[in-house]
C-alpha cells in the first residue's frame, strides 16, 4: 500500500458528521481544579463538516495553495466549517469531597453545529 | 537554537488574534471555475482564539489527554474555537471573459468571530 492508499484508509475512518457525542465522567476528571466524585454527562462535538463548505471555504483553500492571497505557508486561515457548539447546557453544580458548594458554567454542549 | 527555540518562535509569528484581512484577486484566481479578469475584494477570518476559550474547551483538551472519554487519538473533537466567517458578503455578479453573467454566493466574509 503507497502513501495515496493509507491516506484514503485513514480519511475513511473520521467519516461520521459533526454530531452531539456523550460521556459519563466525574467532576475531577474534568480538569478544571475541583475534587469531586460526583458524575455528570458531558456532551462534546465531534465530526466531520465536509458537506457545509460554502464558496468561501473552496475559494479560500485554493487560493492558500496557489498564493494569491500572499501569505506564507503558516497562515492558518481555515477553509472548512468547524464542528462546534452553538449552544451550552445551563450551569452545573456540585458538591466537592469537602462538601463546598460550586457552581460552574459551559462545561457541556447542547448543541452543535458546522460554524 | 533547539527545536524548542524554534517552535517558541514559529508560535509568535501567529500572535494576531482572529480578525477580517483582505486581498484584491480576479475572479479567475477564486479558483470557482469561472475565467474572469474582474477583480474583487475577498475577505476572510485568519487569528487565534486562544482567548476565547470556555471551561468546554478547557474540559475537553484535559479529557482528550488523559483518556477520560475513551476516544482513540484520532478523535479530532475541537477543544479551541475557530476563527469563521459569522456573516457574508452579498452576492458578487461579474462577467466572464466571454462577457457571459454570473453571480456567486457568499464568496467572501463580512465579519468573523471566535465560534
Amino acid at each position: 500500500v503507497g502513501p495515496q492508499g493509507r491516506r484514503t484508509k485513514r480519511a475513511r475512518k473520521g467519516l461520521k458528521p459533526c454530531s452531539l457525542r456523550e460521556a459519563v465522567v466525574s467532576v475531577s476528571e474534568l480538569g478544571l481544579g475541583y475534587n469531586s466524585d460526583e458524575t455528570l454527562l458531558f456532551r462534546y462535538c465531534s465530526g466531520r463538516c465536509f458537506t457545509h463548505r460554502r464558496n468561501y471555504d473552496v475559494s479560500l483553500e485554493h487560493m492558500k495553495r496557489t498564493g494569491a492571497l500572499g501569505l506564507g505557508r503558516q497562515d492558518r486561515a481555515r477553509h472548512s466549517p468547524c464542528c462546534r457548539p452553538t449552544t451550552y447546557e445551563d450551569d452545573v453544580s456540585f458538591l466537592d469531597n469537602n462538601n463546598k458548594y460550586y457552581t460552574i458554567h459551559q462545561v457541556s454542549a447542547r448543541e452543535c453545529g458546522c460554524v
